[in-house]
């Protein structure tokens, strides 16, 4: 997830099919390849995984995450 | 729920007649077939369940699920 | 409540004058005949009943549940 | 609050000037004449009383309740 | 707080350099003369107080209350 | 944190560059000279300093606070 | 993060490249080198660490942080 731009989306653009991670206010995170995104936060992962308290709990192929859930993305 | 496109409702788009799990933030799980959705993630399942903790709850048919009360939409 | 379009409020409009079922965030349950909605998912309920842990409540008659309440709609 | 129309906006119009009953997401209850309401719900009462857990805890004359406080409305 | 209208926002205008009552969602109850308000039900009082289980807590002179965290206004 | 106007921003417009109090929905306040701020009630404060359960907790020079966390403003 | 303007984007505008200090809701801190901001409050930070209770918890490198998550800004 490099930084190429001076708006947020063009970090998240720049982090296209590359492996992100996403902390959930749930305390949930899902680490997955980066496939869609929009203005709304939402975001498409593939080949996701998600954790909980640092376990794996599921293994879960494509993952579509609704942006208000989501506090920070970072690289995986 | 195959990805097609760049946009996270073009995932949903690919996703239409097949059977999706949705997870929401007072952690329950439905899953059923996806008939609809709109911007707001409202959704539509059809032949639809209702897990909690693992347990199938209820047998539903139809259900309306309230896009603000999602967290994550995976393949089932 | 049949599905009968594309989009979520296709299915709330195939439900008009049907008996429904809404879930609210704090655990009640509403069970009444659809009259009325809008696109905020503002809902009016004719014959309506409160429930709450499976037990009926109060008969309520008409009643009027604000959409940012509702988590679920399904047929009764 | 008689159903006349087929938009939630429209119940409530039809209950202007009848008593009605507010309950709120923090579990407390108004009971008053329907004075003014908006698109967001935000509401007039008349004659209010504020009830807690079954028991008259004010009278208060006129009240503005603000809408995204409610969960629902029904006829007193 | 009389009211004078057919809208909300009527009421709170008619109640201007009025003695008025706030009550919020954490539970404090600002009162104090209604000098501003707008669309947001932002609210600016002078001569303000605020209360807490009943109890004056502070003095406040002018207060401004943020919209979204105001549960109820009533005359004082 | 004289009021001249009868719009809430005009309170605040009149409060630019002196010491207000913004008290926030996590029990945290920011005391410190008002710089700047916008319709969203964002807020940004010069020599401020964060208080928590009346006790000084830092010295933060330039404070930013996002409006939506913010309950009440005050005159220190 | 100094003040050089009257609206609070332009404080965070003239904070680029500097290193901040974001508090989240959740009670946790980012301390990174501002990169990207937008009007909704979304940041990316670069060579960011997260904090929990003064703690170190990760070196993060990028991170892009949801707005609507974040109470407070500071200079670190």
């Amino acid at each position: 997830m490099e930084d190429t731009g001076s708006r947020p989306l063009d970090t998240l653009n720049a982090a296209r099919n590359k492996t992100i991670m996403l902390d959930l206010k749930n305390g949930y995170r899902y680490v997955g390849k980066l496939k869609a995104f929009d203005i709304h936060i939402n975001i498409v992962l593939d080949n996701a995984e998600e954790l909980h308290n640092g376990e794996l709990k599921r293994k879960l192929g494509t993952v579509f995450v609704r942006g208000d859930t989501i506090t920070i993305i970072t690289p995986a």
